[in-house]
């Protein structure tokens, strides 16, 4: 199955298979887990789980499941998660610190978190050059050249609505793979970047419905 | 179909194709838009549209879909979203400080934004009883009669981890009835409270895969 046809919403069930495997910690290393189960713990059917994993190959075996290991080894090499992948943010206002310093506490804390934060971005003079922890601020502009030297492959926009878009055309210059944007406005991008569209909004809606 | 029993991840469908509503903005209020398209749209199959929507009731016309005007209306009923919800974030530091400006901006901008946040809680003394915007920081020790008498129904969570079970459990105690969780830890929460784990690891994950 290509990549880019794969969609969203089965690319979200499969991280959350992997959220299931790790949070069962290392444990015996040659456990089995069913369908059923990995469905359970993730809220999802048993027979979501057997069509997901399927379109990627043969990981189960008939009545007896997944080898949990394998499994999520497995899931870590689709997710392209297998090997750390360099991230970056622009606008290091309150939620860009705040985001900065999750990544970079997270990375610190575990070898297993994929997401290595190299670069920090802002256009407010009084910003750049400064640092959040280790890391420095660059300016804005610099992103074409410096996204592109660092090898950020995924961005997290975290800039006013207004400047999002200039900010993502910078980013695709820069040959950035994929945006995440907080910024609460529709981006334009070219087919080659994928966007997702992180909206607090919709985690609130979700929870409302149990009110 | 009893709430409770509706998983997660329909929920979430739900709120994705009340999304896609909206962005189609008031245009024809008679316009009618087929399962097909409102999947297309929110990046579902057109089977597993009806099949969402039929859990809640007939909203559309064999051959013809669903009005979309009547279908968004509807979707606000189903999400609790038709009228304003009283939320509140615990921790005020740089997350939580953004996540209040959102909010504040979001409810101020739009007559559709539902979440009216009521209530800011750190219990930093030299935080409690300044303001973000106009809204004042109270003790997050206070939260079980204040947060009560606000009638605040979700809180959002954006403490450290070591802190984020005691201050879930002021949470229950001031009858919060849904949580949103920031900090990347497990809350012990009793069955009769939704908790919702925000997590923009998850998010980087799925957008890893496209890489």
């Amino acid at each position: 199955m290509r990549r880019r046809r794969v969609p969203d919403v089965v690319v979200r069930r499969l991280a959350l298979y992997l959220r299931v495997l790790e949070e069962m910690g290392p444990g015996d290393p040659d456990r089995f887990i069913s369908s059923q189960e990995l469905g359970d713990r993730a809220g999802m059917s048993a027979a979501q789980v057997r069509k997901d994993l399927a379109l990627f190959g043969e990981f189960g075996k008939q009545g007896v499941g997944y080898q949990a290991r394998f499994l999520r080894d497995e899931l870590r090499r689709i997710l392209n998660i297998h090997r750390p992948v360099n991230v970056g943010i622009v606008g290091v206002g309150e939620l860009g610190t705040a985001l900065a310093r999750y990544n970079l506490r997270r990375w610190a804390a575990s070898d297993n978190y994929p997401f290595r934060l190299v670069a920090l971005y802002d256009d407010d003079p009084a910003k750049i050059g400064t640092r959040v922890d280790a890391l420095e601020i660059t300016c804005a502009s610099a992103i074409p050249t410096h996204a592109r030297e660092l090898k950020v492959k995924i961005m997290m926009i975290a800039v006013p609505s207004a400047a999002a878009q200039a900010v993502a055309d910078l980013c695709i210059a820069g040959g950035v793979r994929a945006i995440l944007n907080f910024a609460p406005c529709k981006l334009q991008i070219p087919p080659q970047v994928h966007l997702h569209q992180s909206d607090v909004s919709l985690e609130l809606e979700q929870l409302a419905f149990y009110l």
